[in-house]
């Protein structure tokens, strides 16, 4: 089954919105077997639309339309699609109940945009939307599929989880692809290749694909085989490999994040994280409590991103600020060891930083972050250069110290960084 | 200046990685009057690169192709652009000096593959890569022009912003679409249209085009006409309309952040701000710092993510959290008040609600959540309830509060919700 995803929407053109649409329904497909051939970005005309639709359907057996099903004005996908495949608009009376009841529950006004939500192209089939009031659309094409489906993020998902999958499983087959994804965290694309270049080769001659996916802390390695036994094992003699030569950067697969990585060790354990921030400003704690059921583990933390805080909140020592400064080992390690004691919990992990674009000192550059953890056995510390932007700088120190905590936790020696 | 961005990457199609370098460029380009037209999205192999560069080249001036430069085996752009246009590879002498630096400054070890980044195709223009060791290629295809990038974003960012934007602008001359966005916060799409119903006929009726771009907890309305002085005048009286009709969810235009509007507001007027989260766990400390320059107004956050850290070091009383519940109006005002002090600010941002997926009950359902705000002149709280997604309650629970800060300093007062 191969597919080509259109999305529509001049918001995506002009870069106001980010195509998440798109890489969720590829990575959905992809998983179930479907081969992703052709992702489209057009703009909500009629004539465009036509051409795009067009071409899609002389290279993909489905195509699959996000976008422009709204209530409002500018949302034309529904017209075009009508007038592409000669049918008129009749309002569906299952679809007409179902937004009625939406309103209803929400006790919200419904309004006449709302109701003309319910007018369907003759002949396609509803594709219930159980989280909005926009219906996805199924039409068959010959052999081939074309289904619509609102650009709403939640409201695209649930359509497709709920009928979308299986009505394309029902009708197509299953493709034949392995894919396999390892996470690595700080280390480099090149350095990570030359380290593994051995096994690199060994990949390459028994036809096994491997792809670099940098991003900013992390290197994730996509491993593509056939869905053979043999590949599949030899998939995971490279995993394993790779694992054992460098458990200090391997963390993880498949969809893990460190922040679940962590939660599991610390759940299966019965031990408890806490964090005391100053430059990355909550987004430790933030990337912990993305994890439902993270109360199980983390109990609070302490932003301190004054010296005021630090010193009136985690007790950190004045004259330790004045003469060393905020971003140094003395006052990272008060942070992480008060702060362990202020929430009473196991591990307590800490940053100080020059996060940027201002701040940075011939001594302590901007990119320069400490970061300690604080454990019953003790405190540690240690000193990074990241690089000069501050957004890229908060996330880095964010794995960073994550990926300290994981180390910790399986008593994994870091290397000298 | 007709312009369609082509992204190779397999990793984009299975959707392991967002095409965030998409939106970028749009938004860069759409700026400075060039109109994206198309964006393709393709896997990283040679015959469908090269028909990708058929279908581009027929329908628009500039092909902006970013992704596979990477040293590593599995990209395959710059070999199938030398085949492409029937060019060798050729070791350039200042690319090489540049890689060899690059590596220097770091004191990093070069490798052989490094090396390799500095062979391009014969004829093409190096566009200089200043922050990593892949430099960008210009080709001039008659009166066309195809321009190749690395895929990491800040590397193919600053090789636009130093040297592609300025080229595109000396050869093509600059269009005349005007484009203006303004943010709302706290109202939904339907609910929008329908109170603006006569401003957007009005729009209509000028040629004004309006689109509506929803996300958790915001909609974006995008305005465009053409850059002509009486659409400007006409866009600017639709936003003052607006913005006096509904000032309690007008938060902002442009690349406004509701964290940057309150940044401004607190700088000017010498104020600072702190949280008090539970369910939120940093999330709204880390938006607030994701703008430069919040440590002038910004002094901490004390995360009681735990009932023991509400009680041990925000001081709520214990027999209101066994009475009320933690997600209640009795203990949400008391984090705002005690987080108040305890932080030292002028006001003090509290959170405490059921962000889900567990732990909802009949009283207290996923998605409610009680926000209060802290000041010098008493402390109000107020109750939402959201939906039943986890990340989008949270996300959707920060931008509220947020905003409530807003109307709270610019004196507006709040609909009941």
């Amino acid at each position: 089954m191969r597919v080509e995803l259109i999305s529509i929407g001049d918001e995506l053109l002009i870069g106001q919105t980010i195509n998440t649409n798109a890489a969720w329904i590829g990575e959905q497909l992809t998983l179930r077997g479907a081969s992703v051939d052709f992702c489209t970005v057009i703009k909500d005309q009629n004539e465009i639309i036509k051409a795009s639709l067009d071409s899609a359907l002389s290279r993909v057996d489905v195509v699959i339309i996000t976008g422009g099903l709204g209530p409002t004005k500018d949302d034309i996908t529904k017209h075009t699609l009508a007038e592409y495949f000669g049918k008129k608009l009749e309002i569906n009376k299952e679809v007409l109940e179902h937004v009625t009841q939406f309103f209803e529950r929400r006790t919200s006004e419904m309004l006449e945009v709302n109701v003309q939500q319910a007018a369907l192209p003759k002949g396609a089939k509803v594709m219930k939307n159980n989280v909005g009031t926009a219906p996805g659309m199924w039409f068959d094409v010959e052999q081939k599929v074309v289904i619509s489906l609102p650009g709403v993020p939640y409201e695209m998902k649930d359509i497709l989880i709920e009928s979308g999958f299986g009505m394309l499983e029902d009708r197509f087959g299953i493709g034949s692809l392995y894919h396999k994804t390892i996470h690595l965290q700080g280390i480099g694309e090149s350095f990570l290749s030359d380290r593994i270049k051995d096994l690199e080769l060994n990949l390459f001659e028994n036809g096994i694909g491997l792809a670099y996916l940098p991003s900013p802390g992390i290197v994730r390695l996509r491993l593509t085989g056939t869905s053979s036994d043999s590949d599949k094992i030899k998939i995971q003699e490279f995993i394993d490999c790779i694992s054992e030569r460098l458990p200090q950067h391997v963390f993880g697969d498949g969809v893990d994040s460190l922040s679940k990585v962590i939660g599991s060790i610390l759940t299966s354990r019965s031990l408890s994280v806490g964090t005391a921030e100053s430059c990355t400003g909550g987004a430790i704690a933030k990337e912990i409590v993305s994890v439902a059921g993270s109360s199980n583990y983390f109990k609070g933390s302490i932003v301190s991103y004054s010296n005021e805080v630090k010193a009136n909140v985690l007790g950190v020592n004045e004259d330790d600020m004045n003469v060393f400064g905020a971003v140094s080992e003395q006052v990272v390690i008060q942070m992480a060891v008060n702060g362990r004691s202020a929430l009473n919990v196991d591990y307590c992990l800490a940053t100080s930083g020059v996060a940027g674009p201002d701040g940075g000192t011939l001594d302590k550059p901007v990119g320069m972050f400490w970061v300690a953890i604080a454990a019953k056995e003790g405190v540690k510390a240690k000193m990074f250069h990241f690089g000069d932007n501050r957004g890229r700088n908060i996330q880095i120190a964010v794995l960073t110290v994550l990926n300290l905590l994981r180390c910790e936790l399986h008593n994994i020696k870091m290397e000298k960084s």
